[in-house]
This record gives structure tokens, sequence and C-alpha cells, in this order.
């Protein structure tokens, strides 16, 4: 009887759902990426159909830079990191004369990248730990509601793209649970990711830095150490979902060489699987950019893509609109 | 109009639910353990309430061993470990002569783990690494739906505690998100955890390995390594909970000293909170051990509970029944 009374308000739900969701996807163009992830979709949910998915293994990973969010000129976590820097320079007069921070301080940005990696690591240090994890979401809960992109003037958070909101909404609403798989730091995402996607901190994953626990007096206190824990890119995506998740992927979205290995995995997997990658072609709206770009390069996953026939957003022509604001 | 409507369907949703279920925890006598989980849980979601907690911050962690199974007379991990080494013991002759292999082939379990940590993750190594997390997924399967407890006769999985099973029930009930955070391997946990206790693999934090990921030909493969990448257990479980949930639980459940800087972390944050210690004391029914014990050790946090005033779970007068099978 409970079972049954269940059941039947849940069909109700479900009813009332497909009643009001006429176009779950209004920003996309009929073109092939929109009919090819429709098509994806209806083959794994559709009761009956051979490739059936039980929605406890409804899986799709988002990769964020580039993916949900612009990354130009520069990753925008970046940009955060360097106004980070010049907020805490009075108190480090040293940072003038040594690098990167001098050339960071200086606005150079090619000076302050040019040290490679452990140059960024060494920005990283100084400006996502050492602190609680609370503070340090505190800190970038400020700066995303104030600071502004360079050349747009809007706030970071209104340059997510509404065809892939409309995407997040659309496999949710099919049972598909949603996670953000980013090389970017996985607390810097966690402070804003549920308010803009609907992605709750624990469906974040990401790169981290290494977390100490003490006991300070009575008081127990988590302290971020200036020291990074993981790397959640390239090969470091498939590991990272395998710790998080725990489960393969039945769907993975990127944009960059950066996804290749996350879409390599979630496709070799048994059943139907789906692989997107958006490809940056729309200079006037967005930027255009891939297989020789500094940031976000997209060479040898645009090659494997035709090679395995996965889908390619070409956003001038698959997009109608590329930020939610320019639909007001 | 659509929000209306989806609005109402919940509601009646709630309502058929309220109506059925009469008493959420019938294995729990009505004692103080259960009168103050009752009174957490209807404090942080009744409507109005001050100490009113939004469905998404309802974050609820759980020990494993010994909070919501058992772990005598050895976590019942290390027993599958040494069915493991006797199983892989015909390809390694040289474990015939060699520690901690030659002890734990003999069943002289005190002499394997003489060599203390360095021994454990020795065997660890061999049994849980050298293979890909699916494949470990199915020997854990195998072993699971196979072996059977040396005293009670029954399978490991046969041995949760029904009491726990109906709590975690009951809070996600209330809208709460049920994690596992053990100090178990987590991938031994997930290959079974989503049956047993209704926590999917995301929702399991454990100790784990170092993973790798590598192309071998067109394949793209994880493998598990003979490398212990965390452990999560004492100090490592806040840390752990930082990183895969980004959340502080409000509630938090364990039984041993393992379990204590978790407690201590959920407790200090603001607002209401809940921390339960299960006390081991029914040698009839369980098993009767506390400070002295070499597994599950339950001594500072005891003390701990006592001067918090966290609840501690009395198993011999708390509990009308230990195992789910003594219902039938």
């Amino acid at each position: 009887m409970r079972t049954l009374l269940f059941k039947s308000l849940f069909a109700l739900l479900l009813l009332a759902n497909a009643a009001f969701a006429a176009d779950p996807l209004p920003s996309w163009n009929d073109t092939g990426a929109k009919k090819a992830i429709e098509a994806f979709v209806e083959n794994v949910t559709k009761d009956g159909s051979p490739d059936f998915v039980p929605v406890a293994e409804r899986i799709a990973t988002f990769d964020n830079d580039g993916t949900l969010w612009s990354e130009q000129p520069l990753y925008f976590e970046y940009i955060f990191a360097l106004d980070r820097l010049r907020a805490l320079a009075p108190q480090h007069p040293e940072w003038k004369t040594e690098q990167p921070f001098a050339a960071a301080l200086n606005g150079d940005l090619k000076g302050a990248l040019a040290g490679g990696e452990p140059a960024v690591a060494r920005i990283l240090a100084v400006t996502h730990a050492g602190m609680t994890p609370e503070e340090f979401d505190q800190i970038v809960r400020d700066w995303i509601a104030n600071a502004r992109h360079p050349k747009t003037g809007r706030l970071y958070t209104e340059m997510v793209y509404q065809p892939m909101l409309e995407l997040l909404t659309y496999l949710r609403a099919n049972g598909f649970k949603t996670f953000i798989v980013s090389g970017g730091e996985i607390e810097f995402i966690r402070a804003w990711s549920e308010q803009i996607y609907g992605v709750p901190p624990e469906q974040v994953v990401g790169s981290s830095v290494k977390t100490k626990f003490e006991l300070r007096g009575d008081q127990p206190v988590l302290t971020r150490l200036p020291q990074i824990d993981f790397v959640s890119d390239n090969a470091g995506k498939p590991v990272a979902i395998s710790s998080h998740i725990g489960r393969r992927p039945i769907a993975a979205f990127g944009n960059s060489d950066g996804d290749l290995q996350m879409l390599q995995w979630t496709t070799a997997g048994r059943g139907a699987r789906f692989a997107l990658l958006v490809h940056h072609t729309d200079s006037a709206r967005e930027w255009a950019y891939d297989r020789r770009s500094p940031i976000g390069r997209l060479d040898k996953a645009l090659d494997a893509a035709q090679a395995k026939g996965w889908t390619v957003v070409d956003m001038k022509n698959d997009w109608k609109v590329i930020y939610p604001y320019e639909m007001k």
C-alpha cells in the first residue's frame, strides 16, 4: 500500500515535469550537438531501452574552466590569485623584488608565469593556503561577489555558459548526478558552485592543497597548508573521479587537452557512453582558440574526438546564446 | 504555477510518509539515546525551529567498523586480507618464510601484526593493489558474498547493526545525506555499501591506495598501486571529510578513539550539532570492550563524550536487537 501510494505520487511528479518541459535546451540551436545529447539521454533513460542505465549509475562529470564558464584571457582563478597577491602585498614588502611576486604585482603576467609550474605553485601557496577552509571560502565568496572581468566588466559568475546551465538542469531532471571535475582548486569552486551551477560541494572534484587537523587548546582547527596535495588535470582527472566518486561516469564534458583522459576513461566503459568537447569558435561573442592556445589548448583531444566520434560543440553555430545576461 | 504544483505534490509525499512512519527506530529501546536522536532531528528539521538546518547542509557521517557492523575478533577487512593472502599463496612460495606473510598464513594473527603498521601496509599492498578498481571491486564482491564469520557463521554483511540501519534510513527520510567515513579502504566498502547501507560509492570516504592512469595501447586503465595514499583515521577523518564532502557534518557517529577528531570537529561547528558513540557493552549478543581493546579501543573518546555531553549508546540496554537476522 505504502509503495503503491508513493509510486502514484512519483508518477504524477514525472508527468507534471514532462508536461511543462517543452524544450529543455532552448539556448541550443537544433544542430547535431543538441540532437546527440538528447538522443543519448533518451537512450539511457527510456524504460526498455537496451542501453538503459539505472539512476544510481547516471554519473556525469564536467570540467569547469572553458566548459562551464570562460577562461580567457586567463583562468579566472589565476585572476583571483593575482588580486589576492595585491591585497596581501602591503604585508609582504619583500615581494617587490622577489619573483614571481614582483612580476605578478606589476601586472606582468607573462613574467610571473615564466617560472612554469613552480612559480604557479608559489603563488598558489600564498594565495590559497595558511587559513582554515572556512576562511578561504569567505575570501573566495567576497572576491566572486565583487571582482569584474577586464573585458566584459561582468562578474565572473555572469560569464558561465547559458547552454551548459540548461544542460546541467536537463541531465539532473533525467536522474543524472552532475559532478564538476576541474583542474582548479577544489575549495575555490565549492565556494560558489552550488549557487551558480546547482552542484553542491560534495559533487565538486578538483586540485587540492594539503590540510592539517590540530587542536588549538580545546578548539579543533583545519589549516590549509602551502603544499599541493593533488593535481586534478590530465591523467589526474580519472584518478580523482575514481577516488571521489568511485564510479566511472557515463557522460563527460570538457574543452581542452586537460580533459582528454577523463573522456577516454569515461567512453571506455561498457554500455552507452557520451563525450562532448566545447570548441571555442566564437571570437565575437566569446573567444576563438584551440590548438595553439596557452590557456585551454585543444589539440590532441580534438583529434581524439574526430577519431572516436565524440560530440564537438561549435560555439558559434551550436549556441544561440553564450551568457545568461544576453537573454535579458 | 509549475513550482506550486511541485510543492503540493512534494507536500503530499511528505504527508504520506509521516502517516505511515509510526516508529522509525523500532529496534531502539525508549532510552536516552533514542530520545536524544529524535530530539536532535526534530530540532534541525522543524520549520521555524531556531536551529533549523537547510536540507543541503544536513550532512551526517558514520564510521563503519564497530559503528555500522561488528569488528571482532578482528576488523572484517583484515579477515578479507588474510583470506586473500591464502588465495594468493600458491603463486608466492617465498611467503612461507617471509614475514608478515608466513605468520599470517599460519593463522598466527598476533605474529603477523607484530610488525605494526609497516606489516599491515605490506599485507595491504599485496591484497588490495596491483589490479584495476573494477577488478578489486569484483574480488571484494566475491568474498563478501561467500565468506563467513568465524564465531557466528554468518555472512559479514549479516553482522550489520539493525538499529543503525534504521538510523540511516530515518536520517535520510529527514533530508540528511548519509556518508561513511571509515579508516577502512574506500573501495573495499564501496563494493557493498550501496546494497547493505543504501550509501552510494560517492558517499563513501575511507583510506586509499595510490592509483595510476595509463593508456595500454588504445585502452585507458586505472591501476591500484601498492602504496598507501591516505589514512582516514584519527586526525585523518576531518581532513578526509573536508576533502571529499567540503562541508562540516552536523551529526557524526563513531565507536572508538579513531573517531574522536571527527566528533570534535563536527560538534565545534556553529548551530545544533550531534555526536554519538556506540559503546560495546553486550558480551552475550555481540562483544563487550572499550578502554583496553586492541581493536576498536574506546578510551579518550569516552572521556570526551562524558565531558561534552555526547550521546553514548549502551548496546546492551539501548538496542532491542543487534543484527537483522535476530528479527526473523
